[in-house]
């Protein structure tokens, strides 16, 4: 907030000259938890008073309900496929006016070139946006990335006003055993809050996690991990994304008991397009927590101004004196469907398209070595090991079984799948090969270069020569989505920007991920609420049971590949 | 927190390696608001893990209630009257590990260079000391300070790691009037916790002062000024110090009512060593909140995370694996007398007194010019102002009475007695004349050099030439307390550091204290419970309704000068 502005809004909270007033309100206190009736006034983007007010504009709420702004607290902008101003003109209308994003994805293909990107992206938007800086780039040592980010790289970032912490700590086997790389990133933002990811961690491990500094965890899939988590110190994200959904108890629980929630928040982390115009974003969340049992003013805090104390947003997250005037009108507390939405005082309107650049260190990012038709072939020994996915979860389970073959090579009955994960950054013709089940196929093949959290290029499919046409098409068109069936593309999305996004239009990207499911669904089944995640995470090395990189088949709670392709 | 300590508790709480374990305590959980039956284990300072452990050392706490270490959300070291050290020796062993320390008293006579020499003193303490740095140097324009801080002075603080954010803004006038010295300060700490100090101010005035950013208030007299400023998003801190004791009709409010406690805090302010001693310090407030109906963990809160929280202390404020080993043993959660205290995972220990170094810069601070006998006449033109003190209160009535007068000049009849405050740091000769009513006197005068927030030197008397004398008394030993009669020095307390405080052992300084009350008793009475508070607070124009500064008598209501001396 600049300092002009800042006087004219001290001055005229003094004198109560507001430009912009919304009159006839029931605003939420989040602080002392009250809904009170009356106005609320704004000057140049600032709250200056709530009471009884007239502006030179105003805005009748005729007795509907004012919430600040919603804050998504931990969210990869990169799983919407769309550049962040597309982005942002989705979720605002929601009633998200402010995210803590983490621009993992993109730092894991690009580097702090991505970061930076993102960074400069978002600069010019209604929607605030603050960074945490991926601390897990790569991922693990266990799969290629586009980049490496080591904490000397990550200064450069310290200075900048929108960056406020450390990105989720994901590797939480070298943070529970005091890596040397990993604490000095912790070292260097000592100071400032750091996101944690530690799903099924618990007891000692998860002590000595806690110990080290992560302090936020969005992957509890349970009331007593919630429990055992919020008691240890750390502070609980209620994720409700396009491919996580096992929140609903947890909040049931969270109603039914006499857990303090000032240390709980909501977040996205990963939610599609087409998922967030359907049910909505974190205004979806707030409906679910309600549904649950969680008083509204409960749940409201967890969306404001437990997300903006989390992350020290000083001025965000509440309707006072002094806040920004990020404000959402709501008909009532139980939908939470936005009638009206302001940010920085304004009402909402999309972003000017003008401002978004094509920049070359970020588009054409998609390098893969030549490939001959015979590099699919799996050789069967035994049993062999299985990606099961378990429906609407993102974690899979590791099974051995006998699999269908012919000559001592899979042969893929639609229901076990061939999946490839092709390194796709430095064109060094390193895969990995595996089989998998809860995706079904018949004579086809579909391929993403978005595959967490290196973004290799991921393809399962019945046959090798569809597996082998979806990744020339993606190839050809640097990255994206591709459906093909007996040797004809039925629908690809393109995402120049990283391999990750698209730069166009929201309603082309929705008719293009419409197009693409519809695909898929005329080839095949799948158990997941949501292909797209679904295949995304197939490749993710960091989530149990088990997962597929470019470099094997891989044990995640034991921590070693069980097929080593190198 | 350093690396190599860190990475140690990170291994040693994975393998339940413990070097000191506190077994069979009642463990006090402030996030999840339980009381766990267990052993805690510490290694290196941190606290490792709870649960069942054993140790290398173990301490049987028996049953006895385990607490982390209380917070003093904001103090004046300086209002002890004792060095850094010795007022840490006296606070640990009544439970508070940490302090909020504003250093705005030494800063008034000293500059940075106060500012600095808290910093070193307090480096070496068992005691962690985290600092706000002084924003009101001098107070206000209406008095002389030995120095003029301005934000560029602030800047070679910021990066000292201890230092937490912008002490409290007492010009709330010129806060609220987006005054542009101000704001310079405000923004250079914009991203850091502003502390206010707003008593009485309500309604559109208020609305001003917290636009402009000042986030924390401990100066509250009312629970509807508790209520107000809370939902107005200020932090509030319930303070019991020697001169202020409104607070319980707060607590009692607030146990009656649904107000959220998460933003509450407690401190002391200012309170002199005799009051720790006799009946506590953090810990006291605890006592009286929890006698006054808030549950017992509510109020551990307040004395807890809620501070560390507020001030950005991670690893602050609670027992949790990888937080600072500060723990307090209390039998019972009622009295909260410590049985014992850790700092830093070691049994507390008196400070080395090696450490304690004279700093030219710092001591020999007082500097009058020299005056004549008749100085302290007193014209009397029709009704004069009186200084009315209330009981208890640090706050003061303005009265327009008839006094007591010889050839147009008052004399002291006791009850109304004369009052002066001389500047005291560049002997520019400077002095104001008053009447004040609350401290009687007969035959004598006592005088200070600790006179908030400037620090000129303060004395009343019922006559002129006792006055005299116990100025003279102070400029001869570098500043302090004495209290003469008919011409003989009663007692006096040396204060070499900045005529503010004592670098003499605990029982010396108290030894001191006893004596110059036992030497004003002999000559008067007092209505404030703290003579030593009640006269230093004389002299401050920050505190409604009226004050006497070097420069005249003072409305602080109008902001103005009713006798103008100058």
């Amino acid at each position: 907030m600049d300092k002009s502005r800042l006087k004219n809004a001290i001055i005229n909270a003094g004198n109560r000259n507001a430009a912009l007033v919304i009159k006839n309100a029931n605003i939420v206190n989040v602080f002392t938890e009250e809904i009170i009736h009356g106005d609320v006034a704004i000057r140049d983007g600032i709250i200056i008073g709530i009471g009884s007010y007239s502006g030179k504009e105003e805005i009748d709420a005729d007795g509907a309900y004012l919430c600040p702004g919603l804050i998504d607290g931990h969210v990869h902008i990169e799983s919407s496929m769309a550049h962040p101003s597309r982005f942002a003109d989705c979720i605002i209308p929601k009633g998200t006016t402010t995210i803590i994003a983490d621009p993992h994805e993109i730092a894991n293909v690009c580097g702090t070139d991505g970061i930076q990107y993102m960074l400069d992206q978002t600069e010019w938007l209604p929607l605030s946006v603050f960074f945490m800086i991926p601390s897990c780039v790569p991922c693990t040592g266990f799969e290629t990335s586009g980049a490496k980010i080591v904490a000397k790289d990550m200064e450069q970032f310290l200075s900048q006003p929108r960056v406020v912490g450390l990105g989720e700590v994901m590797d939480y086997v070298a943070t529970a055993n005091a890596d040397g790389e990993m604490l000095d990133k912790i070292e260097l933002f000592k100071n400032r809050p750091i996101d944690g990811h530690a799903p099924r961690l618990t007891g000692d491990s998860l002590k000595a996690y806690c110990t080290a500094g992560p302090e936020t965890d969005h992957e509890c899939m349970t009331f007593e991990e919630v429990k055992e988590k919020l008691a240890l110190g750390m502070r609980i994200h209620l994720r409700i994304g396009s491919a996580s959904r096992a929140v609903e108890d947890i909040m049931r629980s969270i109603a039914e008991s006499n857990l303090p929630t000032n240390r709980i928040m909501l977040c996205t982390d990963d939610k599609h397009l087409e998922d967030i115009n359907n049910e909505g974003h974190i205004n979806y969340i707030l409906r679910r927590a309600v549904a649950n049992g969680i008083p509204a003013i409960k749940a409201i805090q967890m969306a404001t101004i437990n997300a903006a104390t989390t992350y020290g947003l000083k001025r965000y997250g509440a309707i006072a004196p002094g806040y920004r005037a990020d404000i959402v009108l709501f008909d009532n507390l139980t939908d939470f469907n936005p009638r009206l939405v302001l940010t920085n005082g304004m009402v909402f309107k999309p972003s000017p398209e003008a401002k978004m650049k094509p920049d070359p260190k970020i588009y054409n990012s998609v390098h893969i070595a030549p490939r001959k038709p015979e590099c699919l072939k799996l050789q069967v020994n035994g049993k062999m090991p299985i990606i099961d996915l378990l429906p609407n979860e993102l974690t899979t389970l590791l099974r051995y079984e006998e699999v269908p073959c012919e000559n001592g090579l899979f042969v893929s009955d639609s229901k076990l799948l061939k999946l490839a994960v092709f390194e796709r950054h430095h064109a060094s013709g390193r895969f990995g090969l595996g089989i998998v089940r809860g995706i079904e196929i018949h004579n086809g093949a579909v391929a993403s270069t978005v595959g967490h959290d290196s973004h290799n290029l991921v393809v399962a499919g019945d046959n090798d020569s569809d597996m082998l046409l979806a990744i020339d098409v993606l190839e050809e068109c640097g990255g994206g989505y591709s459906v093909v069936s007996q040797g004809k593309v039925l629908a690809r999305i393109p995402l120049p920007i990283a391999g990750l996004m698209s730069d166009a239009p929201l309603n082309k990207i929705l008719e293009m991920q419409r197009k693409l499911l519809d695909a898929l669904g005329s080839i095949g089944s799948w158990r997941s609420s949501d292909p797209f995640i679904t295949l995304s995470f197939l490749a993710l090395p960091v989530i149990p049971e088990v997962r597929l990189t470019d470099m094997g088949v891989f044990d995640v709670t034991q921590m070693k590949f069980i097929v080593d392709n190198q």
